[in-house]
Protein backbone atom coordinates (compact mmCIF):
# COMPACT_ATOMS: atom_id res chain seq x y z
CA UNK A 1 0.00 0.00 0.00
CA UNK A 2 1.70 3.47 -1.08
CA UNK A 3 2.33 5.62 2.18
CA UNK A 4 1.24 9.28 1.31
CA UNK A 5 2.50 12.25 4.05
CA UNK A 6 0.33 15.05 4.12
CA UNK A 7 0.77 18.24 6.12
CA UNK A 8 -1.31 17.47 9.34
CA UNK A 9 -3.15 17.19 11.59
CA UNK A 10 -5.88 15.12 10.09
CA UNK A 11 -9.22 17.11 8.95
CA UNK A 12 -6.96 20.14 7.13
CA UNK A 13 -7.83 20.84 3.53
CA UNK A 14 -4.38 18.88 3.14
CA UNK A 15 -5.82 15.69 4.02
CA UNK A 16 -9.12 16.42 1.94
CA UNK A 17 -6.23 16.66 -1.16
CA UNK A 18 -4.51 13.56 -0.27
CA UNK A 19 -7.87 11.15 0.18
CA UNK A 20 -8.81 12.94 -3.58
CA UNK A 21 -5.25 11.58 -5.01
CA UNK A 22 -5.54 8.56 -3.37
CA UNK A 23 -8.46 7.47 -0.79
CA UNK A 24 -6.61 3.96 -0.81
CA UNK A 25 -3.09 4.84 0.44
CA UNK A 26 -1.89 4.94 4.52
CA UNK A 27 -2.39 8.35 4.63
CA UNK A 28 0.04 9.85 7.58
CA UNK A 29 0.09 13.42 8.94
CA UNK A 30 3.33 15.21 9.65
CA UNK A 31 3.31 18.48 11.25
CA UNK A 32 4.85 20.78 8.98
CA UNK A 33 5.72 21.15 5.65
CA UNK A 34 9.57 20.74 5.96
CA UNK A 35 8.69 17.16 7.55
CA UNK A 36 6.21 15.99 4.66
CA UNK A 37 9.48 16.95 2.62
CA UNK A 38 12.07 14.93 5.16
CA UNK A 39 9.43 12.13 5.06
CA UNK A 40 9.72 11.79 1.47
CA UNK A 41 13.71 12.45 0.42
CA UNK A 42 14.03 9.54 3.39
CA UNK A 43 11.77 7.28 2.25
CA UNK A 44 9.68 7.54 5.27
CA UNK A 45 6.71 7.37 2.97
CA UNK A 46 6.29 7.12 -0.94
CA UNK A 47 4.94 10.31 -1.49
CA UNK A 48 3.36 13.37 0.40
CA UNK A 49 1.18 15.97 -0.49
CA UNK A 50 1.36 19.76 0.42
CA UNK A 51 -0.39 22.99 -0.34
CA UNK A 52 1.72 25.01 -3.35
CA UNK A 53 -0.54 28.15 -4.22
CA UNK A 54 -3.84 29.18 -3.24
CA UNK A 55 -5.98 31.56 -6.00
CA UNK A 56 -6.69 34.58 -3.72
CA UNK A 57 -3.65 34.16 -1.12
CA UNK A 58 -0.48 33.53 -4.07
CA UNK A 59 2.08 31.06 -3.49
CA UNK A 60 2.53 28.89 -0.04
CA UNK A 61 6.08 30.28 0.06
CA UNK A 62 7.06 27.39 2.60
CA UNK A 63 6.66 24.84 -0.29
CA UNK A 64 8.60 26.76 -2.85
CA UNK A 65 11.56 27.66 -0.74
CA UNK A 66 11.49 23.51 0.40
CA UNK A 67 11.41 22.61 -3.35
CA UNK A 68 14.15 25.36 -3.90
CA UNK A 69 16.56 24.29 -1.29
CA UNK A 70 15.88 20.77 -0.77
CA UNK A 71 17.36 17.81 -2.67
CA UNK A 72 16.06 14.49 -3.29
CA UNK A 73 12.69 15.75 -3.93
CA UNK A 74 10.49 16.24 -7.38
CA UNK A 75 6.71 17.04 -8.05
CA UNK A 76 5.17 14.11 -9.44
CA UNK A 77 1.48 15.34 -9.72
CA UNK A 78 -1.11 18.14 -8.72
CA UNK A 79 -4.52 18.12 -7.18
CA UNK A 80 -6.65 21.20 -7.37
CA UNK A 81 -9.04 21.47 -5.20
CA UNK A 82 -12.09 23.87 -4.15
CA UNK A 83 -11.68 25.63 -0.46
CA UNK A 84 -15.09 25.73 1.21
CA UNK A 85 -14.84 26.71 4.68
CA UNK A 86 -17.45 25.50 7.58
CA UNK A 87 -18.44 27.01 11.17
CA UNK A 88 -18.65 24.20 13.72
CA UNK A 89 -20.05 23.89 16.90
CA UNK A 90 -20.71 21.97 20.03
CA UNK A 91 -23.76 19.92 19.45
CA UNK A 92 -26.61 21.89 21.18
CA UNK A 93 -24.57 25.94 20.47
CA UNK A 94 -26.92 28.30 19.18
CA UNK A 95 -25.23 30.60 16.78
CA UNK A 96 -26.45 33.81 18.30
CA UNK A 97 -24.76 32.33 21.24
CA UNK A 98 -21.44 31.89 19.53
CA UNK A 99 -18.67 34.54 21.92
CA UNK A 100 -15.32 33.37 20.57
CA UNK A 101 -14.62 32.23 16.92
CA UNK A 102 -11.53 30.00 16.57
CA UNK A 103 -9.38 29.38 13.33
CA UNK A 104 -5.82 29.93 11.61
CA UNK A 105 -5.43 33.85 10.89
CA UNK A 106 -5.59 33.29 7.06
CA UNK A 107 -9.05 31.60 7.38
CA UNK A 108 -10.84 34.51 9.79
CA UNK A 109 -9.53 36.28 6.74
CA UNK A 110 -10.70 34.60 4.33
CA UNK A 111 -13.86 34.89 6.22
CA UNK A 112 -13.93 38.50 7.15
CA UNK A 113 -17.32 39.71 5.99
CA UNK A 114 -19.42 36.88 6.89
CA UNK A 115 -18.15 37.02 10.40
CA UNK A 116 -18.88 40.79 10.35
CA UNK A 117 -22.44 40.37 9.03
CA UNK A 118 -23.65 37.38 11.04
CA UNK A 119 -21.02 37.71 14.26
CA UNK A 120 -20.22 40.95 14.73
CA UNK A 121 -19.88 40.54 18.83
CA UNK A 122 -17.77 37.34 18.46
CA UNK A 123 -13.99 37.59 19.05
CA UNK A 124 -11.71 36.22 17.01
CA UNK A 125 -9.08 34.04 17.99
CA UNK A 126 -5.70 32.53 16.08
CA UNK A 127 -5.32 28.83 16.09
CA UNK A 128 -2.37 27.22 14.30
CA UNK A 129 -4.18 25.30 12.24
CA UNK A 130 -7.73 25.24 10.73
CA UNK A 131 -7.83 21.40 12.66
CA UNK A 132 -6.69 23.02 15.81
CA UNK A 133 -9.44 25.52 15.67
CA UNK A 134 -12.00 22.65 16.30
CA UNK A 135 -9.69 21.46 19.98
CA UNK A 136 -9.62 25.03 20.60
CA UNK A 137 -13.58 25.56 20.09
CA UNK A 138 -14.19 22.51 21.93
CA UNK A 139 -11.92 23.64 24.91
CA UNK A 140 -13.81 26.99 25.29
CA UNK A 141 -15.10 28.55 28.38
CA UNK A 142 -17.41 30.09 26.46
CA UNK A 143 -19.94 29.30 23.41
CA UNK A 144 -17.40 29.19 20.67
CA UNK A 145 -17.23 28.21 16.78
CA UNK A 146 -14.53 27.08 14.50
CA UNK A 147 -13.67 27.60 11.10
CA UNK A 148 -12.88 24.48 9.60
CA UNK A 149 -12.87 22.03 6.33
CA UNK A 150 -16.02 19.96 6.22
CA UNK A 151 -13.72 16.70 6.93
CA UNK A 152 -12.88 17.99 10.34
CA UNK A 153 -17.01 17.80 11.10
CA UNK A 154 -16.40 13.62 9.67
CA UNK A 155 -13.37 13.43 12.62
CA UNK A 156 -15.46 14.89 15.87
CA UNK A 157 -18.29 15.10 17.75
CA UNK A 158 -19.42 18.75 16.47
CA UNK A 159 -22.26 20.14 14.32
CA UNK A 160 -22.38 22.60 11.26
CA UNK A 161 -23.75 25.80 11.94
CA UNK A 162 -22.21 27.40 8.74
CA UNK A 163 -21.32 26.56 5.09
CA UNK A 164 -19.47 28.11 2.00
CA UNK A 165 -19.09 31.04 4.43
CA UNK A 166 -15.79 32.22 2.17
CA UNK A 167 -16.13 35.38 1.53
CA UNK A 168 -15.02 35.01 -2.34
CA UNK A 169 -16.21 32.10 -4.45
CA UNK A 170 -13.65 31.93 -5.96
CA UNK A 171 -11.26 30.05 -3.71
CA UNK A 172 -8.98 27.22 -4.87
CA UNK A 173 -6.04 25.24 -3.40
CA UNK A 174 -3.27 23.67 -5.56
CA UNK A 175 -1.45 21.18 -4.10
CA UNK A 176 1.36 19.38 -5.04
CA UNK A 177 2.60 15.71 -4.88
CA UNK A 178 6.26 15.35 -3.87
CA UNK A 179 8.20 11.87 -4.75
CA UNK A 180 11.54 11.01 -5.10
CA UNK A 181 11.29 11.16 -9.01
CA UNK A 182 9.32 13.20 -11.33
CA UNK A 183 5.98 11.91 -13.31
CA UNK A 184 6.95 10.18 -17.10
CA UNK A 185 5.43 12.05 -19.97
CA UNK A 186 1.60 11.80 -20.47
CA UNK A 187 1.76 14.38 -23.73
CA UNK A 188 -0.41 16.60 -21.88
CA UNK A 189 2.94 18.45 -18.45
CA UNK A 190 3.76 20.92 -17.29
CA UNK A 191 7.18 21.33 -15.54
CA UNK A 192 8.29 23.62 -12.58
CA UNK A 193 11.73 24.99 -12.41
CA UNK A 194 13.26 27.86 -10.39
CA UNK A 195 17.30 29.65 -11.43
CA UNK A 196 19.04 32.70 -10.14
CA UNK A 197 21.49 34.83 -11.75
CA UNK A 198 24.76 36.33 -9.90
CA UNK A 199 23.72 39.84 -10.53
CA UNK A 200 21.36 42.24 -12.74
CA UNK A 201 18.60 39.73 -12.79
CA UNK A 202 15.75 41.76 -13.94
CA UNK A 203 17.63 42.12 -16.94
CA UNK A 204 18.67 38.29 -17.08
CA UNK A 205 15.17 37.53 -16.49
CA UNK A 206 14.21 39.22 -19.71
CA UNK A 207 16.60 36.49 -21.83
CA UNK A 208 15.06 33.89 -19.83
CA UNK A 209 11.87 34.56 -20.73
CA UNK A 210 13.00 35.05 -24.14
CA UNK A 211 14.19 31.24 -24.19
CA UNK A 212 10.68 30.55 -23.96
CA UNK A 213 8.78 32.98 -26.15
CA UNK A 214 11.29 32.17 -29.10
CA UNK A 215 10.27 28.28 -29.15
CA UNK A 216 6.30 29.22 -28.29
CA UNK A 217 6.40 27.62 -25.44
CA UNK A 218 3.50 28.71 -22.91
CA UNK A 219 4.51 29.74 -19.35
CA UNK A 220 1.85 28.86 -16.83
CA UNK A 221 3.08 31.13 -13.77
CA UNK A 222 5.95 33.06 -12.96
CA UNK A 223 6.73 33.90 -9.21
CA UNK A 224 9.87 35.23 -7.53
CA UNK A 225 10.89 34.43 -4.21
CA UNK A 226 14.06 36.11 -1.99
CA UNK A 227 16.99 33.94 -2.10
CA UNK A 228 17.44 35.14 1.72
CA UNK A 229 20.63 36.27 1.75
CA UNK A 230 19.81 40.39 0.70
CA UNK A 231 16.82 42.43 0.00
CA UNK A 232 16.46 42.65 -3.68
CA UNK A 233 17.99 39.33 -4.84
CA UNK A 234 15.66 36.74 -6.12
CA UNK A 235 15.01 33.46 -7.06
CA UNK A 236 12.37 33.11 -9.81
CA UNK A 237 10.20 30.02 -10.06
CA UNK A 238 8.47 29.58 -13.97
CA UNK A 239 5.61 26.52 -14.63
CA UNK A 240 6.01 25.87 -18.44
CA UNK A 241 4.01 23.66 -20.62
CA UNK A 242 5.28 20.16 -21.70
CA UNK A 243 7.61 17.58 -20.14
CA UNK A 244 11.33 18.19 -19.60
CA UNK A 245 11.60 15.60 -22.06
CA UNK A 246 9.62 17.29 -24.86
CA UNK A 247 12.25 18.61 -26.92
CA UNK A 248 11.37 22.37 -27.20
CA UNK A 249 11.50 22.30 -23.52
CA UNK A 250 14.51 20.52 -23.45
CA UNK A 251 16.41 23.21 -25.68
CA UNK A 252 14.81 25.93 -23.56
CA UNK A 253 16.38 24.76 -20.15
CA UNK A 254 19.49 23.78 -21.63
CA UNK A 255 19.54 27.49 -22.80
CA UNK A 256 18.95 28.77 -19.74
CA UNK A 257 21.05 26.85 -18.12
CA UNK A 258 24.10 28.28 -19.67
CA UNK A 259 22.91 32.10 -18.86
CA UNK A 260 21.83 31.09 -15.33
CA UNK A 261 23.76 30.91 -12.16
CA UNK A 262 21.56 27.99 -10.79
CA UNK A 263 18.97 26.14 -12.53
CA UNK A 264 17.18 23.58 -11.04
CA UNK A 265 13.44 21.40 -12.30
CA UNK A 266 11.39 20.74 -9.53
CA UNK A 267 9.74 18.32 -11.55
CA UNK A 268 7.78 17.37 -14.99
CA UNK A 269 3.88 16.03 -13.71
CA UNK A 270 0.34 15.66 -15.76
CA UNK A 271 -1.21 18.56 -15.85
CA UNK A 272 -4.39 18.85 -13.52
CA UNK A 273 -7.86 18.39 -15.28
CA UNK A 274 -11.14 18.58 -12.86
CA UNK A 275 -12.88 15.58 -12.75
CA UNK B 1 1.58 67.80 13.35
CA UNK B 2 1.92 65.18 10.95
CA UNK B 3 -0.78 62.17 11.86
CA UNK B 4 0.64 58.88 10.52
CA UNK B 5 -1.44 55.69 10.60
CA UNK B 6 0.21 52.30 11.31
CA UNK B 7 -0.93 48.77 11.50
CA UNK B 8 -0.52 48.41 14.86
CA UNK B 9 -0.78 47.66 18.02
CA UNK B 10 1.52 49.80 19.60
CA UNK B 11 4.82 47.82 19.81
CA UNK B 12 4.81 45.49 16.45
CA UNK B 13 7.75 46.32 14.01
CA UNK B 14 5.92 48.66 11.96
CA UNK B 15 5.41 51.49 14.64
CA UNK B 16 9.56 50.93 15.21
CA UNK B 17 9.60 51.94 11.24
CA UNK B 18 7.38 54.60 11.83
CA UNK B 19 8.93 56.02 14.62
CA UNK B 20 12.03 55.80 12.82
CA UNK B 21 10.61 57.23 9.85
CA UNK B 22 9.40 60.50 11.58
CA UNK B 23 9.22 60.46 15.59
CA UNK B 24 7.65 63.45 16.17
CA UNK B 25 4.51 62.89 14.24
CA UNK B 26 1.47 61.57 15.60
CA UNK B 27 1.40 58.04 15.33
CA UNK B 28 -1.96 56.22 15.37
CA UNK B 29 -2.56 52.07 15.71
CA UNK B 30 -4.83 50.80 13.36
CA UNK B 31 -5.88 47.38 13.69
CA UNK B 32 -4.98 45.97 9.54
CA UNK B 33 -3.39 46.75 6.58
CA UNK B 34 -6.95 47.81 5.17
CA UNK B 35 -7.96 49.67 8.11
CA UNK B 36 -4.18 52.04 7.33
CA UNK B 37 -5.48 52.28 3.56
CA UNK B 38 -8.88 53.40 4.94
CA UNK B 39 -7.14 56.32 7.03
CA UNK B 40 -4.58 57.29 4.44
CA UNK B 41 -7.48 57.62 1.17
CA UNK B 42 -9.86 59.36 3.21
CA UNK B 43 -7.34 62.12 5.17
CA UNK B 44 -7.96 60.55 8.51
CA UNK B 45 -4.06 60.51 8.90
CA UNK B 46 -1.78 62.52 6.08
CA UNK B 47 0.16 59.47 5.85
CA UNK B 48 0.53 55.67 6.83
CA UNK B 49 3.30 53.11 7.67
CA UNK B 50 2.47 49.29 6.66
CA UNK B 51 4.84 46.60 5.69
CA UNK B 52 5.72 45.33 2.30
CA UNK B 53 8.30 43.05 1.71
CA UNK B 54 10.05 40.41 4.06
CA UNK B 55 14.32 39.30 2.95
CA UNK B 56 12.96 35.40 4.21
CA UNK B 57 9.08 35.72 3.71
CA UNK B 58 9.10 37.81 0.72
CA UNK B 59 6.23 40.12 0.15
CA UNK B 60 3.26 41.00 2.43
CA UNK B 61 0.67 40.03 -0.02
CA UNK B 62 -2.60 42.02 1.99
CA UNK B 63 -0.11 45.24 1.38
CA UNK B 64 0.24 44.33 -2.70
CA UNK B 65 -3.54 43.72 -2.96
CA UNK B 66 -4.40 47.19 -1.02
CA UNK B 67 -2.02 49.13 -3.47
CA UNK B 68 -3.71 47.34 -6.11
CA UNK B 69 -7.19 47.12 -5.51
CA UNK B 70 -8.00 51.21 -3.86
CA UNK B 71 -7.58 54.22 -5.41
CA UNK B 72 -6.31 57.74 -3.76
CA UNK B 73 -2.84 55.99 -2.61
CA UNK B 74 0.49 55.86 -3.61
CA UNK B 75 3.70 55.46 -1.93
CA UNK B 76 5.33 57.91 -0.80
CA UNK B 77 7.96 56.60 0.90
CA UNK B 78 10.39 53.35 1.89
CA UNK B 79 11.89 52.41 5.13
CA UNK B 80 13.89 49.80 5.90
CA UNK B 81 14.70 47.74 9.27
CA UNK B 82 16.27 44.93 10.55
CA UNK B 83 13.63 42.63 12.42
CA UNK B 84 15.41 41.89 15.56
CA UNK B 85 13.07 39.36 17.44
CA UNK B 86 13.09 39.42 21.26
CA UNK B 87 12.22 37.06 24.49
CA UNK B 88 10.16 38.62 26.90
CA UNK B 89 8.54 37.38 30.26
CA UNK B 90 7.20 38.57 33.52
CA UNK B 91 9.41 39.92 35.93
CA UNK B 92 11.24 37.16 37.94
CA UNK B 93 10.50 34.49 35.15
CA UNK B 94 13.28 32.01 34.85
CA UNK B 95 14.33 30.25 31.15
CA UNK B 96 14.16 26.82 32.22
CA UNK B 97 10.93 27.07 34.39
CA UNK B 98 9.09 28.79 30.63
CA UNK B 99 6.36 26.37 29.79
CA UNK B 100 4.49 28.33 26.97
CA UNK B 101 5.57 30.72 24.06
CA UNK B 102 3.66 32.79 22.57
CA UNK B 103 3.91 34.55 19.31
CA UNK B 104 2.94 35.23 15.36
CA UNK B 105 2.83 31.77 13.58
CA UNK B 106 5.22 34.00 11.39
CA UNK B 107 7.88 35.21 14.40
CA UNK B 108 7.55 31.66 15.65
CA UNK B 109 8.74 30.19 12.48
CA UNK B 110 11.55 32.22 12.08
CA UNK B 111 12.48 31.37 15.63
CA UNK B 112 12.05 27.52 15.30
CA UNK B 113 15.80 26.34 15.21
CA UNK B 114 16.64 28.63 18.44
CA UNK B 115 12.97 27.53 20.72
CA UNK B 116 13.82 23.43 19.72
CA UNK B 117 17.94 24.09 20.77
CA UNK B 118 16.88 26.19 24.17
CA UNK B 119 13.42 25.77 24.60
CA UNK B 120 12.69 21.91 23.56
CA UNK B 121 9.49 21.55 26.24
CA UNK B 122 8.00 24.67 25.64
CA UNK B 123 4.77 24.32 23.81
CA UNK B 124 4.30 26.91 21.35
CA UNK B 125 1.25 29.26 20.94
CA UNK B 126 -0.64 31.20 17.80
CA UNK B 127 -1.10 34.99 18.80
CA UNK B 128 -2.76 37.60 16.42
CA UNK B 129 0.78 39.52 16.24
CA UNK B 130 3.98 40.16 18.08
CA UNK B 131 2.53 42.82 20.00
CA UNK B 132 -0.51 40.68 21.17
CA UNK B 133 1.84 37.80 22.23
CA UNK B 134 3.07 40.08 25.17
CA UNK B 135 -0.91 40.08 26.45
CA UNK B 136 -1.11 36.52 25.95
CA UNK B 137 1.93 35.98 27.63
CA UNK B 138 1.21 38.22 30.84
CA UNK B 139 -2.18 36.39 30.98
CA UNK B 140 -1.30 32.94 30.64
CA UNK B 141 -2.12 30.93 33.62
CA UNK B 142 2.03 28.74 33.75
CA UNK B 143 5.00 30.27 32.90
CA UNK B 144 5.46 31.44 29.78
CA UNK B 145 7.64 34.07 27.18
CA UNK B 146 6.33 35.97 24.12
CA UNK B 147 8.62 36.74 21.13
CA UNK B 148 8.15 40.30 20.34
CA UNK B 149 10.08 43.48 19.29
CA UNK B 150 12.17 45.06 21.67
CA UNK B 151 9.73 48.10 21.21
CA UNK B 152 7.31 46.15 23.39
CA UNK B 153 9.45 45.89 26.22
CA UNK B 154 9.45 49.63 26.37
CA UNK B 155 5.99 49.48 26.64
CA UNK B 156 5.21 46.50 29.40
CA UNK B 157 6.20 45.37 32.71
CA UNK B 158 8.58 42.55 30.91
CA UNK B 159 11.97 41.40 30.89
CA UNK B 160 14.41 40.85 28.08
CA UNK B 161 15.44 36.94 28.43
CA UNK B 162 16.77 36.51 24.79
CA UNK B 163 17.90 38.79 22.09
CA UNK B 164 18.45 38.65 18.36
CA UNK B 165 17.03 34.79 18.63
CA UNK B 166 15.60 35.01 15.19
CA UNK B 167 17.52 32.00 12.78
CA UNK B 168 18.84 33.55 10.03
CA UNK B 169 20.41 36.85 10.44
CA UNK B 170 19.98 38.53 7.28
CA UNK B 171 16.21 39.13 8.39
CA UNK B 172 15.06 43.08 7.38
CA UNK B 173 11.70 44.54 6.34
CA UNK B 174 10.55 46.92 4.29
CA UNK B 175 7.89 48.98 5.02
CA UNK B 176 5.90 51.91 2.64
CA UNK B 177 4.80 55.03 3.85
CA UNK B 178 1.49 55.59 1.87
CA UNK B 179 -0.07 58.92 1.40
CA UNK B 180 -2.30 60.10 -1.86
CA UNK B 181 -0.25 61.66 -3.88
CA UNK B 182 3.81 60.13 -4.55
CA UNK B 183 6.95 61.88 -3.54
CA UNK B 184 8.80 64.62 -6.02
CA UNK B 185 11.77 63.37 -8.13
CA UNK B 186 14.93 63.34 -6.24
CA UNK B 187 17.13 62.06 -8.68
CA UNK B 188 17.33 58.50 -6.78
CA UNK B 189 14.05 57.36 -7.15
CA UNK B 190 12.48 53.98 -7.64
CA UNK B 191 8.57 53.56 -9.41
CA UNK B 192 6.86 50.75 -8.48
CA UNK B 193 3.75 49.61 -10.78
CA UNK B 194 1.05 46.81 -11.16
CA UNK B 195 -0.22 45.40 -14.81
CA UNK B 196 -1.73 42.63 -16.16
CA UNK B 197 -2.42 41.39 -19.72
CA UNK B 198 -6.30 39.75 -21.26
CA UNK B 199 -4.99 36.51 -22.02
CA UNK B 200 -1.74 34.81 -22.76
CA UNK B 201 -0.09 36.35 -19.29
CA UNK B 202 3.44 35.21 -19.08
CA UNK B 203 3.73 35.66 -22.93
CA UNK B 204 3.01 39.35 -22.79
CA UNK B 205 5.24 39.33 -19.60
CA UNK B 206 8.57 39.13 -22.35
CA UNK B 207 7.03 41.91 -23.61
CA UNK B 208 6.81 44.39 -21.02
CA UNK B 209 10.04 43.46 -19.35
CA UNK B 210 11.50 44.19 -23.56
CA UNK B 211 10.17 47.55 -23.13
CA UNK B 212 12.10 48.39 -19.80
CA UNK B 213 15.18 46.64 -21.25
CA UNK B 214 15.36 48.05 -24.66
CA UNK B 215 15.54 51.42 -22.79
CA UNK B 216 18.30 50.23 -19.86
CA UNK B 217 15.83 50.88 -17.02
CA UNK B 218 17.26 48.09 -14.21
CA UNK B 219 14.34 46.82 -12.25
CA UNK B 220 14.65 46.15 -8.63
CA UNK B 221 11.44 43.58 -8.13
CA UNK B 222 8.89 41.79 -9.98
CA UNK B 223 5.94 39.80 -8.40
CA UNK B 224 3.09 38.36 -9.41
CA UNK B 225 -0.20 38.40 -7.40
CA UNK B 226 -3.25 36.09 -8.28
CA UNK B 227 -6.25 38.26 -9.88
CA UNK B 228 -8.80 36.71 -7.50
CA UNK B 229 -11.08 35.73 -10.13
CA UNK B 230 -9.02 31.96 -11.54
CA UNK B 231 -5.94 30.26 -10.73
CA UNK B 232 -3.07 31.11 -13.04
CA UNK B 233 -4.33 34.35 -13.94
CA UNK B 234 -1.95 36.87 -12.71
CA UNK B 235 -1.26 40.56 -11.89
CA UNK B 236 2.68 41.41 -11.84
CA UNK B 237 4.04 43.96 -10.09
CA UNK B 238 7.61 45.56 -10.84
CA UNK B 239 9.75 48.27 -9.09
CA UNK B 240 11.87 49.99 -11.52
CA UNK B 241 14.90 52.37 -11.07
CA UNK B 242 13.74 55.79 -12.14
CA UNK B 243 11.35 58.43 -11.19
CA UNK B 244 7.82 58.47 -13.12
CA UNK B 245 8.66 61.81 -14.44
CA UNK B 246 12.27 60.62 -16.28
CA UNK B 247 11.98 61.31 -19.79
CA UNK B 248 12.87 56.78 -20.07
CA UNK B 249 10.62 55.55 -17.66
CA UNK B 250 7.99 57.69 -18.83
CA UNK B 251 7.97 56.28 -22.24
CA UNK B 252 8.44 53.03 -20.58
CA UNK B 253 5.06 53.31 -18.81
CA UNK B 254 3.47 54.95 -22.07
CA UNK B 255 4.66 51.67 -24.44
CA UNK B 256 3.26 49.29 -21.75
CA UNK B 257 0.28 51.33 -21.54
CA UNK B 258 -0.64 50.55 -24.70
CA UNK B 259 0.16 46.82 -24.60
CA UNK B 260 -1.66 45.80 -21.46
CA UNK B 261 -5.41 45.74 -20.37
CA UNK B 262 -4.35 47.51 -16.69
CA UNK B 263 -2.04 49.66 -15.32
CA UNK B 264 -1.54 51.38 -12.54
CA UNK B 265 1.51 53.55 -11.54
CA UNK B 266 1.32 53.28 -7.23
CA UNK B 267 3.79 55.36 -7.15
CA UNK B 268 7.28 57.14 -7.34
CA UNK B 269 9.49 57.39 -4.22
CA UNK B 270 13.47 58.02 -2.98
CA UNK B 271 15.08 54.82 -2.88
CA UNK B 272 15.83 54.25 0.41
CA UNK B 273 19.52 54.66 1.81
CA UNK B 274 21.02 53.27 5.33
CA UNK B 275 21.49 55.77 7.65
Amino acid sequence: MRRIAFLGPVGTYTEEAALQYDSSADLQPFPTIGAVGLAVSSGVTDQGVVPIENSLEGSVTFTLDLLIRQSGLSIYNEIVLPIEHYLLARPGTRAPDVEVIYSHPQALAQCREFLERCFPQATQEASLSTAAAVTDMQESPVPAAAISPKRAADLHDVVIIGQNIQDNPNNVTRFAVLDKVDHPMTGNDKTSICFSFKEDAPGSLYGALGEFAQRHINLAKIESRPNKEALGQYIFLIDCIGHREDSRVKEALAALAGTSNMLKVLGSYPRWQAG
